[in-house]
């Protein structure tokens, strides 16, 4: 596992309330720059990227968003940067491409995350 | 990265035209099991795996779908298993969960692929 980006987000900390409409930067490593020709056919993307900030998992259960009021679940059934493989996943809306850079709406990523892997996001039964 | 389970599939050679109708087995090893805990309140997941047969990519880009017909497009800009880190990504139909194990339809992966994430598909906008 390598990165093959960086994000450049707005956001800041954990606490990701206002992921949804921030507009991010994904800087693309200039030997991967290449990989994205295309891209700009395709309105929302995938995203993974590494929990770099995460704590490796001491329990395959955890309260679903830190919330201790709720009650625990396992790892696999909620979104918890903790887990086995800290790997994150969130589809974005393509804005714009700049070369290397993919400037995108809605990456729950903070500043300085390493991004893994872009797909093209495709609807179930889209046979592209 | 470790692989948290194994793909059990009818489907055992790279032409996967018929995985969207295929049901498959994923068994969750052992130790992990627990983290499977409340995964039946969800109809779809997201599974992560390993393109344990892919080749490193020798070139940033690549012909959709492996058809030398289709011009190259980036790797980025297809789902070719050809790539810097090989992740795949399919939502899957949850029909049951028994034990350490999850029956699912439709998951483009060949029998012994190593599953590296689970997570609950959740529609974007949904607050879950």
């Amino acid at each position: 596992m390598q990165a093959i980006g960086t994000v450049h987000s707005p956001i800041h900390d954990r606490v990701l309330r206002d992921a949804r409409e921030a507009v991010a930067t994904i800087a693309i490593r200039e030997e991967f720059a290449e990989a994205l020709d295309g891209i700009e056919a395709y309105s929302h993307l995938v995203v993974l990227f590494w929990f770099h900030q995460s704590e490796r998992p001491t329990s395959m259960m955890v309260h679903p968003r830190g919330d201790p009021s709720r009650p625990e679940r396992g790892i696999f059934a909620t979104r918890s940067p903790v887990r086995p493989n800290p790997i994150g996943l969130t589809v974005v809306r393509l804005l714009e491409r700049r070369g290397n850079e993919l400037v995108v709406r809605g990456l729950d990523a903070i500043d300085g995350t390493p991004v893994v892997d872009i797909k093209p996001h495709i609807q179930p039964g889209y046979d592209g």
